[in-house]
């Protein structure tokens, strides 16, 4: 369904000034011209804003990762390539990078992959060693360890099958839709806005447990 | 064991200056004074100095927070109560707290509470309906409707699920703790440095099932 510029911003929650600066930097593809100062949108205009969006307003990425998103959408490459490109977008925008030069620090590192890739090991996944994420868990882990929080990382495997149990549903959320870019976006918001909820529902969760400990 | 200012810094990983501050403000008890201008402090200071640590520079909470929490923890309240503070601390910290005017915003929160409400009645869990910590779930779904991410609505079921392991998990893990203290500590370590391992988790449990989703 064609629209114009203005329906396209208020369909896509975008102000006009944004849209046209998403137009001029090559993110958005050029509407089909109608006139000399006019021109038409559709749905792929739509979606792909909705997509931009996501990335920009609701996971706060900066422009140039935007792109690397959008590119790896329009090379039409597998919902495998664009989660990974996805997740180091996600995961790098977060990341201390600055090099381990403390040797007690790379100590704790160390054994924190240990233990982590045993707990990948069992529970099978198959996962890229050096990505992002598998380096944000070792950090992770080995930030529980610093802190004295043994038990936590005692529980690891506990947490693992629970992450599993999210991660699968996560994937059979989005691999229903319709589209390539609408499964990455899912992937996106699924990494996102999913968070605070699964965060909040985690949080009720202790209360029911809480409550339960203290009537024990 | 008794040790002076200087251990006392060196073991908490806390400044001089601020362990100062926290005796000014009355969050750490005076330590035991050995001559005019010199005291000792024991393993319950490193103790408190370890929470206090923990609410202000891992969960980023402001002081006036924190003295809620270490008030509670200091009229040696139950666990329950202890919890219900540390997470109202950690929700009202990010929780966006303007009224609803926008009467579709407001039907959204509605019919994200039934939705919700119907997922914890499901499952079993005795929670505080008017916690921050539901307030926060509400809105998490509610965000999601307004995306359109319906499928991951539609999921919340599954991710109450996996929500129960890991607050289950959480509890299990902190309650063995030595002291209130200690175990106040590993509510609010848990809350928030598991966390960023659970998410990291879950990416890699997504770069798992995204792959077995490309080789179908």
């Amino acid at each position: 369904m064609d629209m114009k510029m203005a329906e396209l911003a208020q369909r896509s929650g975008l102000s006009v000034a944004t849209i046209k600066y998403y137009l001029r930097e090559g993110l958005l593809a050029p509407g089909r011209r109608t006139s000399v100062n006019q021109a038409v949108y559709d749905d792929a205009h739509l979606e792909r804003l909705r997509l931009i969006r996501a990335l920009a307003k609701i996971a706060g990425l900066p422009l140039q990762t935007i792109r690397a998103v959008i590119d790896s959408v329009d090379g039409q490459s597998s919902v495998l390539h664009a989660m990974a490109v996805t997740q180091d977008a996600l995961v790098g925008d977060v990341e201390e990078e600055e090099p381990v030069s403390d040797e007690g620090r790379l100590e704790a590192l160390t054994e924190a992959e240990r233990v982590l890739d045993e707990t990948i090991r069992a529970r099978g996944w198959e996962c890229e060693p050096g990505s992002p994420a598998h380096r944000a868990a070792v950090r992770a882990v080995a930030q529980l360890h610093e802190e004295g929080l043994t038990a936590l990382v005692g529980r690891l495997d506990d947490y693992a099958q629970a992450a599993d149990a999210v991660g699968r549903t996560d994937l059979e959320a989005v691999t229903g839709a319709a589209s390539l870019e609408e499964t990455i976006r899912g992937v996106v918001l699924g990494s996102v806005m999913r968070r605070p909820m699964l965060d909040a529902l985690v949080l009720l969760a202790q209360q029911h447990y809480a409550r339960q400990h203290a009537t024990i």
